[in-house]
């Protein structure tokens, strides 16, 4: 009886919740639903073990912001029992540790990721003293290979613009946006429009990037249309919304990059950033995190699908670093429930699990660095 | 108010059904102190990953009770960047879900492990129609091999006790003890002398051990200079004390068994737990947590050291559960200082990592059941 009033509680503090720009501000005016009450669960298809090839042409490389193993098996029970997630079999952990901090942000995190070098929380693509650090991306456009970035959040944040741009501090978002223009990406699907186009210094980027020969789209499903050539896809000012919000579109954006990058012929290098598990961790939300998680999972199942088919992608998925210290205190594997508590609303300093699925998988087993995520992804994709 | 109301609800029910009596009060009566000062950190050798064998010949089995990801990255952190553990290249991850509850007690976890069923929590065992099912340590002393059991807490206690006994209840300890003398065990090192001499049934088990052909010793220090035949070492009355009091009774017993077992011919199955990382997060203990991760750490180094000398042993470590919801707050990677913080002090339904070094460990990938574990060492080392 206690128990169905509470869940009753929850329910009508959810519904009363809103959803405003600035993702953390945002995060901390939601209401703290703990219980995620479970759904109908969806399919997941388990993939062949075996590829083509022996190293790969292409890698997907998948961050979910936030993401430590509670916040995966919080997926995994409110599916029902399973994710995507269980095709990977090559699993290792991932130290976050930032150059300046035990606990790292998404922005050392991310640059550890996309650069390899452990720096300061807040440095977007530069290291601890503040020289510019290639990305992989950038080092897979420089050898001819097509690019990608994807988030829910503006493509302008600490995640994203890790792979991309070189700044001081994360804040500078229309410094980030103005990187964008300095490297030949193919596909960038996120938030951030109003940095592109309502700037200070009074530029249009997307104009400039038009005359560069970008197809911009600011609709999802128009952006869902685009067969080749390059893509500035921009759907939200800043953040996109929740699922309930957003719909589809992380995993719509993922299937039309994969669509658009697997013409090129010397293959290319995607990430894509499930942004929002941090948001729900940052508000203890235990249906925040799982509705993102399981939004992240089902793309993971997009990546999944066309690597096995294609038979030389690899497909990476880790995570920055945990957010909220996620604790699953409650749970029903045949409803999808789930209950968890929070003991912060920061970052923790846990390692993060690390999946790797397709050629050169072996390669992300044991405990390893977050830049090590970096090295061993670039030498497989890069040292041909 | 309500919300209030349900926690303490549910905090009761999760406290009186998934914890046994005397950890629990033992825990309790400790300080709770969050942070862990830093220590001289011990060294830590990497082995190679060469072995002379496809198949294991012998198997040992090591449970950190209650030892989630942030429990082994809290050892990680206080040994300032490394562990044993770190030798481990295979991971997986192991659901620890019992069959009546989304989080397992240490029995029927213990009973998962060992017997390869999902059991209700409580059971010693026996599946969930309290119909007894034979251990793999019993099938392998039916084949012939060597076997060991080893823990820091009473060996009658839920975890070592699933792997010998067939009890409806894990509270049974005399019967618990009674069951050690219906399997030809060649090893047992633990607490639990009074659930063999102070009985309320008047017999005397240790009499009947020694009648049996064991060497009874109390010592741990005459306990290490057994070289074989059987060995029943009974260091406390129930449990041994904290790593200061006990001292490296678990690291000695670890390689006092290693050094019997390797007499047989036909190989051994031995299993050891670190049983009271569990305790130290009941206790919300970080202090506690670690000193014994570091105790249960340097017991792996033990386990590799002989595995990598031998070249025909699969050592896998996993845990039951996690224990506290273990959230790593700050810390120090230079001092191994860890802060950390608890949202519950019951068990907590995150599935734990799964770590495997030797022959066959290649089986141990992936996201599995806690069953699987128990399985794939099964097959390993018994169906030849």
């Amino acid at each position: 009886m206690l128990q169905k009033l509470f869940l009753l509680f929850a329910f009508c503090a959810l519904t009363i919740g809103t959803f405003g720009q600035d993702a953390y501000l945002n995060a901390k005016s939601e209401n703290t639903d703990k219980i995620y009450p479970g759904n109908t669960p969806y399919e997941v298809k388990i993939y062949p073990q075996k590829f083509k090839a022996k190293k790969p042409k292409n890698v997907i490389f998948l961050i979910g912001d936030g993401m430590g193993v509670s916040q995966v098996f919080s997926g995994i029970t409110a599916n029902q029992g399973h994710l995507f997630l269980e095709n990977f079999r090559h699993i290792g952990f991932s130290k976050t540790q930032s150059a300046d901090n035990y606990i790292t942000d998404s922005a050392a995190g991310g640059t550890a990721l996309a650069c390899g070098v452990k720096t300061y929380n807040g440095a977007i693509g530069v290291d601890a003293d503040t020289v510019k650090v290639k990305s992989i991306l950038e080092e897979a456009a420089d050898k001819g290979l097509a690019t990608g970035l994807i988030a829910t959040a503006a493509i302008t944040h600490a995640t994203p613009a890790s792979f991309i741009a070189h700044q001081p501090s994360r804040n500078m978002y229309e410094n980030i946006a103005t990187d964008f223009l300095n490297t030949d990406i193919d596909v960038f699907i996120g938030g951030g429009n109003d940095h592109f186009t309502k700037r200070k210094d009074g530029r249009n980027l997307v104009k400039e990037l038009e005359d560069k020969g970008y197809t911009y789209e600011t609709d999802i499903n128009k952006i869902a249309k685009v067969k080749s050539g390059k893509l500035a896809g921009l759907t939200a000012g800043v953040h996109n919304g929740r699922v309930a919000e957003r719909g589809d579109m992380l995993p719509i954006a993922t299937s039309t990059a994969l669509n658009i990058l697997d013409n090129s012929k010397k293959g290319f290098f995607l990430m894509i950033e499930g942004s929002q598990i941090d948001w729900g961790g940052h508000a203890s939300s235990t249906v925040y995190i799982v509705e993102d998680m399981l939004d992240f999972d089902r793309t993971i199942g997009k990546a999944l699908e066309f690597a096995a088919k294609d038979g030389e992608t690899l497909v990476v998925v880790t995570a920055d670093h945990e957010t909220g210290g996620m604790a699953l205190t409650g749970g029903d594997m045949s409803t999808g429930m789930v209950k968890a508590d929070y003991p912060t609303t920061s970052h923790s300093a846990v390692m993060v699990p690390v999946f790797a699925y397709g050629p050169g998988a072996e390669e992300f087993m044991g405990i390893m660095e977050n830049t090590d995520v970096h090295d061993k992804m670039k030498k497989l994709l890069l040292s041909k």
